[in-house]
């Protein structure tokens, strides 16, 4: 069994997330995603795209690196298949520039939807009109060397967030949600029932309704010792 | 009176700016108007626009949260007046999505003008079709729960400015800032004497005069010591 | 000789990097010239554009800045020429608005191609409209004072980078770079080097290829003890 | 009437909380305090002790700093009396060191009981043989200058709490609070009264009496949805 | 199975590690275990000791608290038995006080060798005084309430680091670190050799040996490039 | 010449700062030190004592590390002499613990009297033990790596200083400083004059004597416009 950050380990085989799961949840935002599956599985906020109206969604190969060295991401490339996400976090907090204009060819090429990544990138003009989306912590020039090993498909810790390999990860301008494989259909399928609501809440709203009546808020507010003053 | 950070209380009846000084404030940017009140008033420069091109002016309907809980931007909602810009603090430092596309709704069915917020909000995508403005210190799609009262009305310490219901909130690329409603019209009027002479120092600086000419400076730099070497 | 950080001085013959050699610069990306000085000369991560699209190439005018106050800024102005880069530090941390609109006119006025800044700016609307390029920590409509003498064009720390008056200044998406203008040519020389295996390499990832071939890593993986497992 | 953040003002005659009752408050700390209070009134948190133990409790005389500019220390001084307490809050954030053995000496002589400062302060080493009590953002030796217009008491934002002249503020390792001078004597009888039952459910902790039993949350536990699984 | 993050669940039994692997790691320090790991879990070295000197050595409880509410404490106290370390994670980042000196009392009666907080806490003093250990991201007086479920238990993500209930964790003046307990004894085991080696090499570096010549060093930096210049 | 941040290179005969100066500044604290240098000189204030009671002075070994790697470390010792203080700078931001207990004995064993270092150290407990001060930004248990090479001798920015070998640093409770050893000698002279005006204007303070009348400040506060109310 592999391990959390086991380092010095590539698993080829790993179990994707069901592929019609995926292409549901990539109809649904990160926001509504999270709620789905009982608010719980988002990475922390400093995670942001490197470029206007970078998203995607898709299964997590995974990468744990190392501080300043990007040897992993290589090894990862020949594991990337089309549909899926790179997943990268590092043994420590690293920002240098592990990812840039010619890896984000090769992952592009091999079918891969996009990078996250608990560190830096760079060469983000190119990645914008390779239109190849990344979420990372940093943009940052600092290159990076290849002498030591980290691991491809353990799971790993991102940005505060378990990834396992195959998971299922959505990323757009909210943030960034891990849905595990196991659980993907079912949070599709919740993620479409919770969105079904918010039309009509939506257009209630607009129409002035206010959430006090909507959601029966005034008894249990008055109950709770609201009081209102003049 | 109404304390900083009362619990518990919602303040109906607010005594919002002199409209005309309002509608005068939004002639001008943050930088001018925080120059025209004597180098003050001015929020930390964490809170961000969520969306390029996101600006505001209104007066100010305040909002104490609590740590993960949105409850109060409910109730807030029945306090809102065309012309409002919605004021967010909360007890406690905190990141979470407060704020929505659903919420944005409801505020902007009730003439609000946008929502300064110390805090995440989510949905930025919404927002931004929506042309609803939003400041934030994060974009966090994290939900919020409805369990614990705030207050709305209170004055509040929003983003390290002092913000009474009622006061002039001026947003734009360069930050937010806060004229108490008792001197905006005089603000406004220190803002426009202000912004009078900038077209003609601009063309000044354009032809190529220099600030050291145009301001006098070189006595004084002499004497404070400045020594010119080759 | 001016030393690191030596207030009270302002020197006006300084050495240019060679024009022809910033001219060849120009031509390359952050990323490329880091990598071509040997992985050196970053200036870090959190420095900036104000606005998408900013980007630079010029020889250094070096400021150094006092807390709260530009007086230095138009001491400065003085001493720019066409084709050089403001770059200013500051004796302590501080966000501050050191500059806006009207010393962004006076800078392009004098040929300034634009301002890499270890603090804040404010005007950012006029900055883009007036498209003059900004690399900044912060954005902020804080106002400074002229009250203490800093420096002109001695040598600074700049977001953790050394610059020295007349070294090569480049900043774009990636980050800023400082090439010390004894070496400005030869760093060229390599950048373009680089830059010329580049498109061949593209290719081949294009194509399909991985790292781990055209790189031969899979014998140093193995040597370094990298196991697959299924 | 001053205002908030004014500058280029001393007031002179501040009203003081009642002497008896910060005799009162002196005796409860921060924590017991806040919560007597209704859980607010707290600066943030990163505002520690600048040497292990220092704590101190006494009436505000509150100073507005200009960055990297401690004149108006020197001007606070004056207004100290015996059992004040001096709340430096800066226009911007700065960790300069605005205050060193010298100053600490001089607020001595007046009587003052310690500083809490939104900033830096220097010589911790004197401070501590000196038993002047200090809570800052940081500690820096950073030198300043005497060349802008602040205020004293007037009202700050220190740390996100308000704080007007006159009010209580009360420091131990667990933070700072800041009770306004008019509910001074009610705070005070409130923790008072909060610590008396204290004592026995302490008591009843140390015994191994759970708080599931003693506040009995079984019930609510259960009705919220808590699943006991084996 | 529980999952990582999961509200709304208490599991009552969990399997903890073999008590002679946990007694043997309680004679390591962090370090010397992070590195018989492999260079794998740790928590991010924000995590620290609230007092000198605390440090503690037991089997995890995990409680996964929500921001503002510590609810879940107070469930997660009849789950601690003798030997167990509490580790506290929230489903956002949160620095309030979320644990104080009863909810201390109340753990060290139930026989916990103390708390690991992804938080705040409070009463440090106290703490101190009853000698009961807690690593902590801030010290915070903010008060908690009670009204959102959370979970004790499940597998958390605290300070970066998965931690899974039954788990060793020490924690001492260099960190925190996680020791799966399926692999408890065999990196006590591990810790042990490698600590057998230490004072060997101790006594050697002690009499001026280096590590160039002790660890062969010089030839490989020859071979990478190393120059000695004069 | 060696270059800043030139990578692979050890520089062999450095030039000490005097000893005789280096002798005097160690009678200095690090704020009159700084004060006497022009106030400039000072690191960053993150970089602080790894126990309580941490200080030094003497001439630096600078050392570039990479990330992750504290290879250049060992290479180090070697070149350290008595009365030496190692100045650890890194290629990019990085908190592992390049240094513990065994390169403090060998460091030690040389003569070195402390470490700088802008990144992290372990071992802690063991460093107070034996007495070796280490000024650094965090405390981390993690390991590192000798894969790559970094240099020894090099200039160095260290937490935003420019540090070249030779120079004198010294560190205290107030933070480390840095004196080019070309004026070690100059600085010392003026440092104690500084000091020897500093007892008298203590004893003025501890008898009542305000800053307003002692530094004639009434006046300048009358002309800059300082206005007293009641």
């Amino acid at each position: 069994m592999t391990q959390l950050n086991q380092l010095g380990i590539v698993k080829r085989n790993i179990v994707r997330a069901d592929k019609a799961a995926v292409d549901k949840l990539s109809r649904f935002g990160v926001a509504t995603i999270h709620e789905a599956m009982g608010r719980v599985g988002l990475m922390k906020p400093y995670m942001r795209p490197v470029y206007a109206g970078a998203k995607m969604c898709g299964t997590a190969v995974t990468i744990l690196l190392q501080p300043g060295d990007n040897w992993m991401m290589h090894v990862a490339a020949e594991q990337l298949q089309e549909g899926d996400v790179a997943v990268a976090a590092c043994t420590t907090d690293n920002t240098d520039g592990f990812f840039g204009d010619l890896l984000a060819t090769s992952f592009k090429a091999r079918g891969a939807r996009g990078l996250i990544i608990d560190g830096g990138v760079r060469d983000v003009a190119d990645l914008e009109q390779m239109d190849f989306p990344v979420f990372a912590k940093a943009i940052h020039a600092k290159g990076t060397i290849k002498a030591t090993l980290g691991s491809v498909n353990v799971p790993v810790v991102c940005a505060g967030a378990l990834v396992n390999p195959g998971d299922v990860v959505i990323a757009d301008v909210d943030g960034v949600v891990v849905v595990p494989a196991a659980i993907a259909r079912q949070v599709a399928d919740a993620a479409e029932k919770r969105e079904s609501f918010e039309g009509e809440k939506r257009e209630k709203f607009a129409s002035g309704v206010l959430g006090l009546d909507l959601y029966k808020m005034r008894e249990p507010l008055e109950k709770a010792g609201l009081k209102y003053i003049d």
